[in-house]
Parts: C-alpha cells; sequence; structure tokens
C-alpha cells in the first residue's frame, strides 16, 4: 500500500516547482520504466503493480531499487495517465550541463516549444534519427514534465538537453552552422546540410522569435504541394530530420 | 442565448451516433469556422461572440445561415474545445462516395487509425503535400469527430474520404500500385514512387492488418539512424509524403 507521504511526494512531481526542488521526476508507463532501468538514471523508488512485477521479475530483482507494491487503483491517483496498471518510477534529474554539437554531429535547438506533447514528440523524433542532443530555450515546455517523459516513448533515456538562454547560447558558438526552419527560405529538399550544424525551431504559433533568428545562417522550408497554412512543429521536426539524414 | 433544444443538438453532435442520425457535425473555433465558411459544406447554424461577430461582419453578413449569438461561457458548455471565446458551427456531413486516384494521384489508405488527434494531423498533413483523397477503414476514427475536425486546422475543407472494407476495395482494384509503411521495407529515400498510387498507413499498434497486407505489393519503410522503436503514424505520414513528392 502507498504511504501517505510517498502519494504526497508523487503528487508534488507533478509540478515543475517540485520537481526542481527535489531534482526528481515521474516515469509511468510499462516501456518507458523498463527503458529507465536500463538507462543510467538514478531511480529513487518503483511503484509496480502485481502483474508488472510477475513480468519483469528477474529485472526488478536485479535492480537495487526500492520497490513498492500497488494497485492499479493507487497508480491511477498517483500518477498522470488516465490508465496505468503496470508501473511509475521516481527518478533522479541530470545536472543541466552545456552540450555543444561535435564534429559530424547536428544538434536540435528549440526556441519556445510550449506544448509538451510536442516536446516529447520531437525527443522521440531525435531519438529515430540518432540526435542526441537538444538546446531548449528557457520558456520551453519542462522536459522532466510527465506529459513530455510519456510522449517520448522512453527516448528521454537516450537524448541529452541542455536548457539555456538561446541568444546567448548561439551568439557563442563560433562559425557554427545553424540552420533555422521558417515558412520562407531554401528548400529542405536541395539543401546542404553537410555533417554538423545546428538546426533552430521555433514555436507552435510564432516560430523562431527575433533575439533568436539574428543567429539563424540558413534558413530552410519544407516545401509545401497543397495549402495546408503549416505543419506541426513535430511534424516538421521530422521531415527535416529525415532531410538532413538522406543520402549519409 | 442558446436555446434548451438547441443546446441538446449540439450536445448530441460530440456522439458519432447522432452525428450520422442528424448528418450534422461540428466545427469549432474561428481559424476552423472560417474555412468551413468557404468551402463547398452546407451551414446549419453558427453560434457567435460578439467579438467575432464583430471581426468578420462582413463575411458573416453574406452567409445565409442561422446566425445565434452566444458567449463564451455558452460556446464552452456547448463545444468539445477547453477555450472557445470565437464561435461554433453545425454543418452538414457529406454522402461517403467511393474515391479512386486519378493518374498522376497519390491517396492514403488509413487502415484502422484509432485516434482522432493523429487522424487530424494526417488530414493536415494531406492538405500541405496536395493529397485529396483518404480511403479509411471502417475501423479509422470516424472524420466528423470534433477532436478530428479540430487538429486538421481547417484542411478537412479540403480533403475528401471514403469509409469502407479495406480488403474489398484495394482488391477492387485493377493493377494499382499499392505501397505500404512497415518497419522493415524498401527505403523511402530510394523508392520509386511514380506519379501515381495508393500508400497504406496501418495502426498506431499493430500497423498494417494480414487482411489489408495482402494488398501491398511494395513494402516502404523510414530509414532509423537512431534506437526509437518507432514513429508516431502521423509523423511516418509525413515524411512518407515529402519523399514520394521530392523531385516533382
Amino acid at each position: 500500500m502507498l504511504s501517505k507521504s510517498l502519494s504526497k511526494y508523487i503528487q508534488s512531481l507533478h509540478h515543475k516547482k517540485y520537481r526542481q526542488e527535489h531534482g526528481a521526476f515521474l516515469v509511468e508507463g510499462a516501456k518507458s520504466v523498463l527503458e529507465l532501468l536500463t538507462s543510467d538514471y538514478r531511480v529513487e523508488v518503483l511503484l509496480s503493480t502485481e502483474s508488472f512485477y510477475k513480468e519483469n521479475a528477474p529485472l526488478l530483482d536485479k535492480q537495487r531499487v526500492r520497490l513498492e507494491m500497488v494497485t492499479p487503483d493507487e497508480l491511477g491517483r498517483a500518477g498522470s495517465l488516465t490508465t496505468n496498471d503496470s508501473c511509475l518510477a521516481v527518478a533522479g534529474t541530470k545536472e543541466n550541463r552545456v552540450l555543444v554539437a561535435d564534429n559530424e554531429e547536428f544538434v536540435l535547438v528549440l526556441d519556445d516549444i510550449r506544448d509538451p506533447g510536442n516536446l516529447g514528440t520531437i525527443l522521440r523524433i531525435a531519438d529515430w534519427y540518432g540526435i542526441r542532443k537538444l538546446i531548449c530555450s528557457s520558456s520551453t515546455a519542462d522536459v522532466y514534465n510527465p506529459k513530455v517523459i510519456s510522449a517520448s516513448k522512453g527516448s528521454f533515456t537516450r537524448v541529452a538537453w541542455y536548457y539555456c538562454d538561446l541568444a546567448e547560447y548561439l551568439g557563442g558558438l563560433d562559425g557554427a552552422r545553424v540552420f533555422g526552419a521558417f515558412l520562407t527560405g531554401g528548400s529542405v529538399h536541395t539543401t546542404d546540410f553537410g555533417t554538423t550544424g545546428y538546426i533552430v525551431m521555433g514555436n507552435e504559433s510564432n516560430g523562431i522569435g527575433p533575439e533568436v533568428e539574428r543567429f539563424v545562417g540558413r534558413r530552410i522550408t519544407i516545401p509545401r504541394y497543397g495549402e495546408a497554412e503549416s505543419l506541426n512543429v513535430g511534424i516538421a521536426t521530422a521531415v527535416i530530420c529525415d532531410n538532413l539524414r538522406r543520402g549519409r
């Protein structure tokens, strides 16, 4: 049974303020938790239903982690998912450390991506396309938000991020190639992305802000063949990543 | 003020059963409604707030449509959006008429896409890439679901759809090129899509079902460069559309 104090602690982690205070976040559902357990994240406590434990006993017994058996009802009340009959973990957040593009590496830069679902989707896309680093504006959704973690389908364990003031960050890059996604610009079908660089994606409604736009050396766009006004930022990120990877 | 009978009618259209019974569906929010008003859909009634009416009076006065002035509160209670301070329209559904690919045309085929958000996103992507026809399995989400209409951001006015038994439909196509998205298959980066054909996208969890797979002549896949297990079906649809359009 879930103790009152643990239940209260988990509830607090639904909020960014307490995630930062405690340096901890929630990971929910079988797939995400199983990926978490084989990652380098520190796990504070794992809430498991009987059935999840039975299915994964060899793996779970190997973990040196505090394990609490709970009912699906308790999980539902503790977590953010509407249904969860498997598990929930509390994991330690990582230090916000600066990241830069190595040679032969592309890095995604997110300017004010507000929707947690979009951010989670972008983590999953980055992971599919082998992009291991995200640079996020301070106004971008908190990656430790349970909705982001959940939408990333486990990819949060394989992608690193650095939150910062983007203008300051980009201003400090010396001679780096910075591409930015706009509704007008060179076609991604003919852009020579080379083998390294930064790809800036902008806010859902307003695109890349003027402070960040100053640092974009090459404006790129996804050619439109019909009449929709725009593409969702997750969709656009995927199409751009596909274009920069093809032929390599 | 919204009458009880109209309010009840609108409430009923949240449910597929009543949308089918009444041959009507809901369109919510300024962007979607403005696109609806310039489309060939029949509009039964338009609920408008004072502010939406003031901003769009010339256009609204031109419409021969029953107009009801409402408060944002009434809109919120009537519709499915959490906030809506502009408008809501009741529009007539269209007849479910058979569609086929013309020469020089690609058609998307959706096998059991269950999530309304995904279906709405796919409408928007189809519209961006100039794809004007969708063939949907009977088990695919109802395109007139308010969540689909809303996620399509107005693109539902420019894309047509036909719901049917896919095996029967595909079995009846004579010599057509049918591509299907799988986790294994020929790379979309090197596939020669030609200028016409059908692109089958499968269910969110299970992909293309065996009944439909039999009719797929060419299995295609999106090359993976990292470790994510899969891509969301909306994301995959966009990447495939981008690949079939490039160079044309």
